[in-house]
């Protein structure tokens, strides 16, 4: 449990606060590099810790992330004109450009210079790994592009989705740090998967139901170790999940032959947050098939009420649960989809859950941890101005694996290899 | 009216709260039994004065009144398994029993003894009346299970549902004491109900529109007397009404061949209530065409929004109302049925009416006196832990009647007979 | 820019604020008149300037705005019966006359002067111009019925409409202050609508996009004047916008033959307003085709969401946005029609805009002495009870104009006469 007072830190994001200050020294996944399919492509309203912006791409092809309100009266520049490399308020035509310089203010008489003197907030945009990145920190710590791996494959190799959630980031990434839920809350979609058929991993699985967790740090975040049995003494079965500061997990599959499953759980207020889904494989594309299910919204990603990024089984209509299913164990929730899965138990917990009143056990230990690990760089950020964990792109090429390791060697140790993403290496998955 | 401190006094229910303090001392109609149909049927979110609990029956039939949210890390139970003789969470198979009681923990070791210092919020639960009830006070302050008349009877001489209003439950409540809007809210449809065709009763409220009324305190509640002339002098017809602490009316028909008609105003929170409707006969089987048309939602049942216990004609849609029907004096307000007669008006008075600007007349004496033994009693219990009427189950056997009178004499004295409900005895009501 | 002190002085409109005793010293545009189409007409909920109120017109066609509520229990009078001159609460039969008197009240006894001691909260109201008039103010101070053009000229000779604005009335009347926008936002509607085809004045837009801003002080408001080239050294081509208070703007058309157009901006609350938007001739009967596009929601109407006053075009669906048509030059922001234009960049500015932070240029001198002189006024009142500008009707007798004058005349000076609505007489619009 928190105190409420390390709860409230740990939640909130905007720019005066101690999370928000800590968020905005890294690289934040804004929107899908699609949403901006063309220059001079309309304007897209995005809205990331609290801050409502808008993106656009220009006649050049450069992005930009604008406040969304023109300096002039406040008008929203979604109903703006994307010309000439550059966004024209329609309200008295005032124009800026991706780096927020006003660069044409027809209103005023030519040779006042009060244009000059007007500036939007904007922030850096990049286009990687399908995803335009915003850096919404101070300009002289702006880090390095991000080197996470499914960030910088080709883009065939690669499938990547968002969705709203309903909830603050924390308890999002919470359940992506949880190791321990996927035994009750996805257990019969795991097992009758066709695809985990045969791996060693899920007959692992299947035999000892009570895995017990280890956790470590690692440069950039940590390393929560998923131990089982394996019936020799000498060895256990090890699924290793990566958390990455501020907001990565990775997850292995069964078997090398699937795809890696990665998230990023983003703000968009205190009460919102983006979860980004992404499949990919280090050494191969995505094939047809993989990229149909992914599309129509199986496995980590989901199938939309047309026309928003928010899940079709939703808040509104519980889940559409199913206690049929539930009851057949088809689902153990009654819920279908594991992302769904996810998040209808997460959106349960109310819009910011009141961590007063957890009773953590020690399969919580990755919670615990990566709570402390957040909240402690926030402090020595605001303190000492020290870098936080994750900035720097060495810490950001790590995989995820599942494996067997001798029982007496600790599994971050044991694993270390198969736990760095070396470009064109095949991953350690069973 | 009442001062603002009173009115936030009378209308409050959370648990530490004085009025929440006092109705914590009944027993609260939860849910209808029939929303529990069977053992280990899904279970289902009941909120009951500010509290967000979880019903469930288990395995061996027995019913249960728990915490909504697990006590591990917050999911709603909603989405658990009721199976085995308990509720599992979802998350991470967390289950309980019916009383709370931590009974497995399987993400936590099997040497742990963490299981047994967890334990969920739990509430006595009980069918009865068709309704299961929940005791949300102190242990030791259990009382005795409800004897109220209607839930005492054998299934087949009553009928119940429910219905969420849209206020407080106070106002709700007042309205069902409130006999004096009968005359004018409900004028028409008294009159051409063909159920009251012929009666006296009918014949004397027609011809005496000015009723005067009387308030005596019961053991119990109140007795509310509506007066009117009969043409003799020697004697009056008197329709009697009972209020039952902390939130039951009973209503008299028009002729024994009718059922009586009850009320509980119960609060879901300070901004919603239940409002359940009985129809009771104490010595005969409600007919079929009875029992179809409460079902189709008439009388003082409704319509439903399907899926829902809302009403069809509700705030959204201005109750359906028909200024035609108006006009032509087919309905008095425009709306259709008894119920919706009512809570139109009560919820037009806004959410938690403004008590501080009513101008009370001769005619409100029953609210007045009602308000006024809520507020002792709950002062009562809150200074000196003083036992609060109603809660005798001898004070719950009680009827109310409509007959004549001679002209001096008191009405709760006259009728005292008539107001008592033995059972298996025919009650009085012309 | 505003302090934020006076931006709240500025937008707040109850009846304890600053601005809201100001605005109770004028006549309030209330509803259309065929709201209330005949006597004993369903009453109509109407709120103004944060109060709820009920209007009816009564059997002898006296017309009455009523306190909602009724003064017994606070149910609304919209489930009244309007019948036999007053409107009768459903609940007790309450009676109020359209002054407010209690004129029955069946559930006291006969005997009691209680009725004589209730009166329900009245304003006067009047019908003029096609809409229900009403005044909140002190009755001492009550002014003279307001003499706009508009609403003293015959039925035939105008088209009167109202829309709901989900934003501060001042922003929105802010909008209709603004000349400047016009050369943006309705840039393309203006120049191909077939109405303006060949006027002067259409051409000397086109030619001059660089209008300079003049604003003089009238005695009930301000002049707004826009100055374009016309080619020639020794004149200047002038579109003459009135702003009259507290709430009134009135647009000049291209060339007499199209009728003027109207505004007045209204507070429902302080985050609702009506637009209210009227077309009117001062010496001829509007057209059949005119009319039929005026219902069909064109020019400065609109089109209705079914049964409401709300925009079909709407927040809820992005104003039906059309990226093509803003594209291709259609039209400028991508929204349709000059009314939905206006709004949509209105209520995109927040419900109530931040005016710490706006950037106001020379441009927005009429914006900024407009705000400063209702501010005065208000002062004035509240300081040393001043009469405010606008109320005497002699002040309400104006016109706008778009006319040509010498350059070295000053504007408001050399269109004093075209500015005068003299009735019966031409305007002036090239």
């Amino acid at each position: 449990m928190l105190t409420r007072e390390r709860n409230e830190l740990l939640v909130r994001s905007d720019h005066d606060t101690l999370m928000g200050r800590l968020l905005r020294r890294y690289w934040v996944p804004a929107l899908l590099a699609e949403e901006l399919p063309e220059p001079d492509c309309p304007p897209v309203r995005v809205k990331l810790l609290g801050e409502q912006l808008i993106a656009l791409r220009d006649s050049d092809g450069r992005l930009g992330l604008l406040d969304e309100f023109c300096a002039h009266r406040g008008v929203s520049l979604f109903f703006g004109r994307n010309e000439e490399c550059g966004l024209r308020c329609s309200y008295h035509g005032w124009k800026f450009d991706v780096d927020g310089n006003c660069v044409d203010m027809p209103s005023e008489p030519d040779e006042s210079n009060f244009k000059d003197r007007v500036r939007l907030k904007s922030y850096p945009a990049v286009e990687r790994g399908g995803i335009v990145w915003a850096y919404m920190g101070p300009e002289e710590h702006r880090p390095p592009l991000p080197e996470l791996e499914w960030a910088a494959l080709p883009a065939e190799r690669r499938f990547v989705s968002k969705r709203l959630q309903e909830t603050n980031w924390v308890q999002a990434m919470e359940g992506g740090i949880d190791s321990s839920h996927v035994s009750f809350t996805h257990r019969y979609d795991i097992a009758e998967d066709p695809m985990h058929a045969g791996t060693a991993g899920l007959a692992y699985i299947k035999a000892d139901r009570h895995p017990r967790f280890e956790v470590a740090e690692s440069d950039g975040g940590l390393l929560i170790g998923a131990r089982r049995n394996t019936g020799e003494d000498d060895e256990y079965y090890w699924r290793i999940t990566q958390w990455l500061m501020p907001w990565y997990t990775i997850i292995p599959p069964f078997g090398t032959h699937n795809p890696l499953g990665a998230h990023a759980w983003v703000p968009i207020d205190d009460e919102h947050c983006w979860a980004w889904s992404i499949n990919y494989h280090p050494t191969r594309a995505l094939r047809a098939d993989e990229l149909d299910s992914m599309r129509a919204g199986e496995g980590i990603h989901v199938e939309y009420v047309p026309g928003t990024f928010r899940p079709k089984a939703n808040r509104d209509n519980d889940y559409l649960i199913d206690r049929e299913a539930q009851r057949q164990k088809k689902t153990f929730s009654g819920v279908a989809g594991i992302s769904a899965q996810d998040f209808s138990l997460q959106e349960s917990m109310g819009v910011i859950v009141d961590r007063t009143k957890e009773r953590l056990g020690t399969s919580d230990a990755g919670i615990i941890t990566a709570r402390r690990r957040l909240l402690r760089a926030a402090q020595l950020l605001a303190d000492k101005g020290e870098t936080p964990p994750g900035i720097a792109v060495e810490s950001q090429r790590v995989r995820s694996a599942s494996l067997l390791l001798p029982a007496d060697e600790a599994f971050h140790v044991g694993a270390r290899d198969a736990l760095r993403a070396e470009p064109g290496t095949e991953f350690v998955s069973i």
